[in-house]
């Protein structure tokens, strides 16, 4: 009774979001502290009669509240259901195998192979440099049909330079898109938005759900050229005229105009990471200098696995990878003081 | 810069929302009276903290409410970012043109010619009978790769009662999906969710932006065999991890549990649509006999489009579709005693 297509899928596996127990949860890279406080007046005063109608097809609203906090016009802004449904669009749009295989680091978002199957898309994975980053000149090498990463990498934490980036546009083939997924770009990266009026090849892929601490609510967006913004609006017309509910939509206005409490939850995230690095460091780990809200980090002699089960024993949730390359390290997700703390007792008792 | 695919998309144009004046609207099928007054404490009372955790990518809670209003199991339950979203992973997993030419009807949701582009799936528009209802003799005739429709049908409003359908499955071929859509079912229609432990190959969809008053929300869902509910699982982990975001599962749950009110509100719409029917008959107006939220309706030697246009230069929105054999009849949602009035002056005065 399936179709063929759908034989071909390996779906992305999520993190665990286990409902058994409580866990200190440091899996899925979510934001430690509540998103802004203003939020909750907007709930508390909803008036949920507006619920029975369609919300804005075109996100007018929340659009213009990007375009402004970016510096850029409205037209060179999309929004979709999380930036997972962007990037799928994205694929859609952008990536056709007739004009080349689609490139993408080795250790990457594992959502990128998981759309190619979707769509049919070939691809290449294109090994990191020894010290985990990535190689640019590896993408200029051989025909492709665009360009996927992350900036910084996930689940490295490593961070490629706005002079790196600018040097892969200024020679990458203008008329093939690249894609720069900034999920974790607020932790300490410098946008590539600035790019886009000058490379109408780039799309810079957003989410809500890390700086922002939206995992909840499903909201990304891309920013790019008008072209390349109307050609997502018209894989979403034809997909789903209305990807962001209501709420989602005036949340996400709301927050993106609350930039001053941002920088602060912001800033502490990062000062933790250090101080997390520091320590771990100092007890012999190996930890990726990460400009992310994770560190990648492993101990000679122990697998990923090991550290993994054993902390989840112990009520702490880390993600590990079962990759060849990656997988003697864990991924954690930089959490409150509290949870650092009882972490790093964890590991100084365990292992 | 664009892939082959989008260059054959022809976009879903959803009905209009416009944000220039107030309108009476009476175009998008939305429902006129609010949703279950037991949201509105639960928002007031939301703990905004939650929104920084990703939601429950198995819908779980929401599944359950669902499963037990029908009397049905959790396997049996997909949900998904409104129907729409729902329809797109049901293409993508049921219906290849491998196998056949997909079949719908002729004047059916404009959505289905999007979704085979989107895909690439052959399909063919099934001619309506005389009086605009369904032929399902014409369903069985020729090797197709499976068949969707609305029942009630859109935008005819006409039933296909539960015998029907259950002679077009039992005659039906069993390795094929059937995908009924049920938008409109709860105002009058009895659904077919019945039959899906008989028929493992049929699919029912729903929408809570209907008859739950939830169009702002963005949510869908379906309920057929465990391993149909399985497949769309399959797609949408290769799409969107998380596409019901945290409130909307919670509201959905709430107001599927809060079945009293709605069977008011239903009731209700109902009422208003004989009532309205009625008095347009007695004008001389056409209207086809309707078992959901909306008409179809047209006066000879009046086009639908002549009707639609004088209606909003007087601030009522309805729907035409330039579509030979429906160009002369317009879409009326049911609107409020109230909204039906108006629309009934403007057309006494107008026509």
């Amino acid at each position: 009774m399936l179709a063929q297509r759908i034989k071909k899928l390996k779906p992305y596996v999520p993190g665990e979001q286990p409902r058994d127990r409580t866990y200190i949860k440091l899996n899925t890279n979510e934001n430690p502290y509540p998103p802004s406080p203003r939020i909750a007046p907007y709930l508390k005063s909803f008036d949920i009669e507006k619920l029975r109608l369609y919300p804005d097809p075109l996100f007018t609203a929340l659009r213009q509240a990007i375009a402004t906090r970016y510096g850029i016009d409205k037209a060179q802004v999309f929004v979709g259901n999380g930036s997972d449904e962007v990037l799928a669009f994205a694929f859609y749009a952008f990536f056709d195998s007739t004009a080349g295989t689609l490139l993408f680091p080795e250790f990457s978002y594992s959502f990128y192979p998981v759309y190619c199957d979707l769509y049919g898309i070939e691809y290449r994975k294109v090994p990191l440099n020894r010290d985990f980053s990535i190689n640019i000149s590896a993408y200029l090498q051989d025909a492709s049909c665009g360009v996927v990463f992350p900036n910084p990498n996930a689940p490295t934490g490593l961070l490629l330079s706005i002079e790196t980036v600018t040097r892969l546009m200024e020679q990458y083939p203008e008329d093939r898109v690249v894609v720069i997924d900034e999920a974790y770009i607020d932790f300490g990266g410098q946008s590539a938005v600035c790019l886009i009026d000058r490379f109408k090849n780039l799309l810079v892929t957003r989410t809500f759900s890390k700086s922002m601490s939206l995992a909840a609510l499903r909201l990304g967006f891309a920013m790019g050229d008008e072209d390349l913004i109307k050609a997502l609006f018209a894989v979403k017309d034809s997909f789903n005229s209305y990807p962001a509910d209501l709420l989602a939509q005036q949340i996400g206005e709301i927050a993106v105009k609350d930039t001053e409490y941002y920088a602060g939850i912001t800033q502490k995230i990062m000062e933790s990471r250090e101080v997390l690095s520091d320590q771990l460091r100092h007890m012999g780990w190996d930890v990726l200098p990460s400009q992310a809200n994770f560190i990648l980090t492993g101990k000679r002699g122990l697998s990923g696995e090991a550290v993994y089960t054993r902390l989840k024993e112990n009520g702490i949730l880390v993600r590990h990878f079962n990759i060849e390359g990656i997988q003697d390290f864990v991924r954690i997700t930089i959490g409150t003081d509290e949870e650092i703390q009882a972490l790093m007792e964890a590991i100084r008792r365990l292992f």
